[in-house]
């Protein structure tokens, strides 16, 4: 048994595995997994192995288990699993022999698909599964499989499949065994509720089978089965539909949430599809799914094929994890492939998820800053409970109102055996200015002037007030710094002045001071409401006093921005011992955290993210410099790291070592090692590969709050076509090694970009 | 792969099972469990299969999910399970070929142990995995693996072991993500605590390997690992031992019950036995084994070597499912050999395990005896909520003074899929005569005064006090009934005058009269105490009131007594053809419970265990007619069933027929069957094992507070030789087809018994 993922030029739209091992279950079931937004699901085997895990997750239903551990997204009752048995046989594919196995995810339309041939024993049968989640209808999953017979025997056949209850998060439970029933005789209906959130849901199946069977309904603690008794002819085929539905009581599309209501309601929308099959079904979706291809299809002709599937996997991603449908709900790290970071949301949705649906999905990127509307109670808590004042962005946030979720207590120490101590809720405080910074993102490319007067400008301004409290005065420098913090490198804990943190909360507080400002000149209404809250004179007083003396650490006489007070004076080791290995690990064998901690060795991009996302404030020879300085000290221990040096890289005109980052990056989830993604894919990763092709190679950005389109292809790439909206114009760029055009239907106003320091004005298209 | 069990003649003290198979794991599970009476543990494999159950319990640990779920024994994280890897392979019998496999329960020390040949592409290993539970220290477990590389090429070994708390009980979650600690540098130890009971745990768990390893221990969420790599020479051995203990807060052994001086005494309990070798301990604890082995010895001579082997079978089980340590707890309906039951505590107690103990090991059934005193304030509580007077024992009991813990709700109907009422919480109501029972049968077998005066004639008048104000006055025919009962017989619900009721009530009733009257004549300071909490004279005058006014049914022209008002008009169903067939698998084929409900078909013993334990009440002919008239509508359908026909059989001189039920009796775990004991071992049938044996064959029997002896072996027997404590003297008793003689040591006091209506002064030896 050797899996291996299989890609080919051919199919740009698939991701496929070669091959079953039980060992690496993982692999797949996170990269391929399903979902809608609504709800997402690991793309587990219907029959059932040791090492699995069958996660189906509802966007916001957080739960908490008990006061020891944190509110996470729960694994919700399993609808998936179908457990066959021919004659007398357990299907798995640990027994016998396993011909032809290929597993596959079409990206298209989002249908999973299983094929081989079992011969074991007198039994040879050809296996065809497929399932998704709706795209068209949020509460819809379905699963088909075909067996045919490949033999002259009648196969008798059993099938136990259902609702089951008795899954958890890694051992926690967060359901209580809720109310059973079986509806209209055949929809089998579960009603669990989280334990102490008292989310209810409604869990409903049908199955659909193409022979006479004998029917027997099996309920048990947190289960109810149906079991099937049928015959598979001689060389005969049948199919099997399982078909389900979800529905809480948060869904903001139902009209009664009480449990009697989402019941009723549940089984009419499971009759109102009655007669649909599956590929009915299956179709409606792929046409939704068709509408988020079409907008902004981005088209990479590369030497290396995998580029193209590598943008397909990530938007496909992006969109499944996505709650597009309801802004009091985020991005989890892992979106919902995985109980890692337990469906938190953290700056990589600002950072690294947002700024692709800012450019392409501005709708849903709206969603998405509400979310951090939503949540400046919990930030306001936050604050507070440190003696601050304004809003402090939790590290990790889960349902709006329910500020800093990140947990305390980490695994133990493997040395002392003793719990450690997770700092980050408590010190890593740069995502109340990367929070801001997505804003301030959103509104300059989409120009949605009215989210910014009732929601953004807030947020902007509450989040400068954190700062302004923050900030710690040096008598002896008469400057304010930021002590004892995390910065992105998260290797270095309690850290003084993170030149990340320092210049972010100053553009914070600086922006904000412009804000306020240009509010009372030119937007009286918007200033007075906010007048309210904030009471400007004395807000601004604060801000003003001491936005100029906010300690900006200076480049060295070497030209080296100091990542805090305290790296550069630490010892340097040479990585490229362990990076020419197999990287991190290599280097965590000789070393532990804390000795780590010692050393000039940075997890991800820190100051070099700093250094892209305000460009404006440092020069190209500057950059390089801290480019060739930081990078040989970086292991790339986390996602986070390799497309921020992708793209900075691009821009400093190191193409081929640019390339070498975005070949790793898309590696990430999609590569060869099939252990990477078993807690869940890498959200912030697979935006960094959107922001690769647009930012990086494309060349898009904001800049000083213009457009700016610079784009620079890898030597490998002959063309790249992709979109955008900009402040309400689509607008498509295509380019060669030698030329790019920008187009955009004129029927629109006007948009004015700039380009190596030029402006132009695209009224329907330009080619530079 | 094909498992079947294997009993041979030449190993009387083996369970063995040949062959492999992942679908059947619960049978070896249940019926190879191991435990001392503080643990109880399935015997689980090493290496994990789906479909498997991990349980390990320790006694009277009960906590409640929550408030729809009743409270249970919960399963403690797992210390057993050991993942090998040889050469990246992963161990597992799916995979490859496996030789010679043989699973073995050794009954007489305790031993579980495993053998096999495993072929894996270049591998060949043999596999002896040995592990016990011990019944020296009650804190401590062991499991040893004995690894041998059968090739010339050296293999590398990942072992990866270690406390696993991600178990659960069916998806229910007890307990809290603990701390976990290296201690000493190689005891792993996590602290987890029931949810809601608040019963601190701590489990430790070390490790022991002949050969150097690289060890990285691994903490994760509800989980603490070690990584061993090593290496296997060729045609080397390598010997493992894992070693634990667990500790919880309500231990009765511990001085200190508080976190820190658990974790401090479990790591000095640990280190006192570092001298010891696996074989060392095991040793041990078969030494105290041998202890229970040589009280009272069974020895069947018969022409079948099961019957031997299933008293020894029933013997060891009856001791690892007792908490003999601890009178706060008592026997689950599955012991600790699975989650049936929830580990409650039944009348399966009183009327099936607890002879055992009374008759042979008076100290133990002391201790369960005990446990219904500790529980008259929670029989109380339950009385009180019926608006009742008295002690109302709990159907179901799990910690003493938490009163009725049956569940409300069972599975959802079939038809309806609505969860359906479980009745017997509170209509089942004969438990409380039923404890009176095993109460007084405990004091007349065992004369143990200080136990009657201080709680067991308070016992006896507490559920007499119940009965007298359960019991609802017929106007009409001016008597006292007792309606909308369930009596032994669970297809009847809502019956009015069960037969084993009424009677029980009644003796309960007329025995505490008798009681309080002897009492007052000669044990004047008890009467006082207990006039205290009963006022006598009041009490009295209610019980006389009625007594004698309870209603008895009596039989009918043709000699049956009702088994309850109606059953005897209903119709009647020819059972016979089901019998014949797979029993009543198929009967609910054709009928559901409400239409068995509807006929004259009986679950189980019912008028005719009424008749087996107040044998003096009905003469023989009447019970040989009811005999002939019930057990035809009887389909066993209950393991509390089989062992009282085969006893009152034996009493009729029915011997045949007695011994066919014997050996149906013994096969209920021990059968070929191997889906009969998934949920767990039938505590009860156990029970009734050593029944048919000693009260059955060898005939003994309290027949009005006297001893009776009167023994008639079935033909296949020729010899049989058992042992009974009686009023503190140990007596023996032999018997051949023709004679049998008892005998005591004549250094105690003369005892009395009768056979055949006369009495023998026993000194030394009698012979009949």
């Amino acid at each position: 048994m050797n899996a291996f993922m299989n890609y080919t030029r051919d199919k740009l739209w698939q991701i496929e595995q070669v091959g079953f091992d039980p060992e690496v279950l993982g692999k797949t079931e996170a990269i391929m997994a399903l979902g809608n937004g609504y709800m997402g699901a690991r793309a587990s085997e219907e029959e059932s192995y040791v090492g699995e895990t069958r996660d189906i997750f509802v966007a916001g239903t957080f739960n908490q288990f008990d006061e020891n551990e944190v509110t996470e997204l729960p694994n919700v009752p399993d609808m998936w699993a179908m457990n066959f048995y021919f004659n007398g046989k357990s299907f798995t594919l640990l027994d016998g022999e396993v011909k032809d196995y290929r597993k596959k995810l079409n990206l298209k339309n989002g249908l999973l698909s299983r094929e081989m041939i079992w011969i074991c024993g007198d039994l040879k049968l050809k296996f065809v599964f497929r399932k998704f989640i709706s795209k068209a209808r949020r509460h819809v999953l379905s699963s088909h499989v075909k067996v045919q017979n490949m033999t002259d025997e009648v196969v008798k056949v059993h099938l136990r499949s259902g609702i089951n209850g008795q899954v958890s998060n890694e051992g926690s439970q967060h359901f209580t065994d809720g109310e059973k029933g079986l509806m209209v005789g055949k929809y089998i209906q579960m009603m669990p509720q989280t334990t102490h959130s008292k989310i209810q849901f409604v869990q409903t199946v049908e199955h659909r089978i193409t022979v006479p069977s004998k029917n027997r309904p099996e309920t048990g603690r947190r289960s109810f089965f149906m079991n099937y008794d049928f015959e598979l002819p001689s060389n005969g085929t049948v199919e099997i539909e399982k078909r389900g539905s979800i529905y809480t009581s948060i869904d903001n599309d139902l009209e009664f949430r009480d449990l009697e209501h989402i019941r009723i309601k549940a089984v009419d929308d499971m009759e109102a599809i009655e007669e649909m099959t599956f590929d009915d079904l299956l179709e409606e979706s792929a046409i939704a799914w068709q509408k988020i291809w079409d907008k902004h299809p981005i088209i990479i002709e590369s030497k290396n094929f995998k580029d193209q599937l590598a943008i397909r996997f990530a938007t496909y991603h992006l969109h499944i994890m996505t709650p597009a449908h309801d802004e009091r709900m985020n991005i989890g790290a892992k979106g919902m492939s995985g109980e890692g970071y337990k469906g938190h949301t953290f700056w990589d949705t600002e950072i690294f998820m947002l700024p692709y649906f800012t450019y392409t999905h501005p709708n849903i990127a709206k969603k998405l800053v509400t979310y951090r509307y939503l949540g400046l109670d919990g930030a306001h808590k936050k604050a507070k409970s440190n003696g601050l004042d304004g809003a402090q962005y939790p590290w990790e946030a889960a349902w709006p109102t329910d500020g800093e979720v990140t947990p305390v207590w980490g695994a133990a120490d493997i040395l002392t055996g003793q719990a450690t101590k997770i700092w980050s809720g408590f010190i890593e405080q740069h995502i109340t200015s990367d929070v801001a910074f997505g804003v301030k993102q959103y509104l300059d490319v989409t120009g949605d002037t009215q989210f910014a007067q009732e929601k953004g400008f807030e947020i902007l301004i509450d989040t400068a007030k954190f700062w302004a409290s923050r900030l710690e005065y040096n008598q002896e420098g008469d400057f304010y710094e930021i002590k004892d913090v995390i910065g992105p490198d998260e290797y270095k804990e309690h850290v003084n002045n993170n030149a990340y943190t320092n210049y972010t909360a100053y553009w914070n507080v600086s922006f904000a001071i412009q804000l306020i400002d240009s509010l009372r000149n030119d937007q009286q209404s918007v200033y007075e409401r906010l007048n309210q809250k904030f009471n400007f004179t004395k807000l601004l007083k604060i801000l003003q006093e001491k936005v100029n003396k906010i300690y900006l650490p200076r480049p060295t006489d070497e030209g080296i921005i100091p990542q805090d007070d305290s790296y550069l004076s630490k010892q340097i080791l040479d990585l490229s011992v362990y990076k020419s290995k197999d990287g991190v690990d290599s280097l965590f064998h000789d070393y532990n955290l804390e000795q780590v901690n010692q050393m000039q060795v940075t997890k991800q991009a820190d100051v070099l993210l700093l250094m892209l996302l305000f460009e404006d404030l440092f020069d190209k020879e500057l950059k390089l410099k801290n480019f060739d300085y930081y990078e040989p000290k970086t292991t790339h221990d986390s996602s986070l790291s390799l497309s921020t040096h992708a793209i900075l890289s691009a821009d400093l005109g190191k193409l081929n070592e640019s390339y070498d980052f975005f070949n790793k990056a898309i590696a990430i989830d999609m590569g060869e090692y099939m252990k990477s993604s078993d807690a869940g894919i890498h959200a912030a990763s697979l935006g960094g590969i959107w922001q690769m092709v647009v930012f990086g190679y494309g060349g898009v950005r904001m800049f000083n709050s213009k457009l700016r389109i610079e784009p620079h292809l890898p030597k490998e790439w002959s063309h790249l076509e992709f979109g955008f909206d900009y402040q309400g114009e689509a607008l498509t760029v295509k380019i060669d090694q030698a030329h790019f055009t920008v187009s955009k239907l004129d029927n629109g106003q006007n948009i004015v970009f700039m380009h190596k320091g030029q402006e132009y004005t695209l009224q329907n298209m330009v080619t530079i």
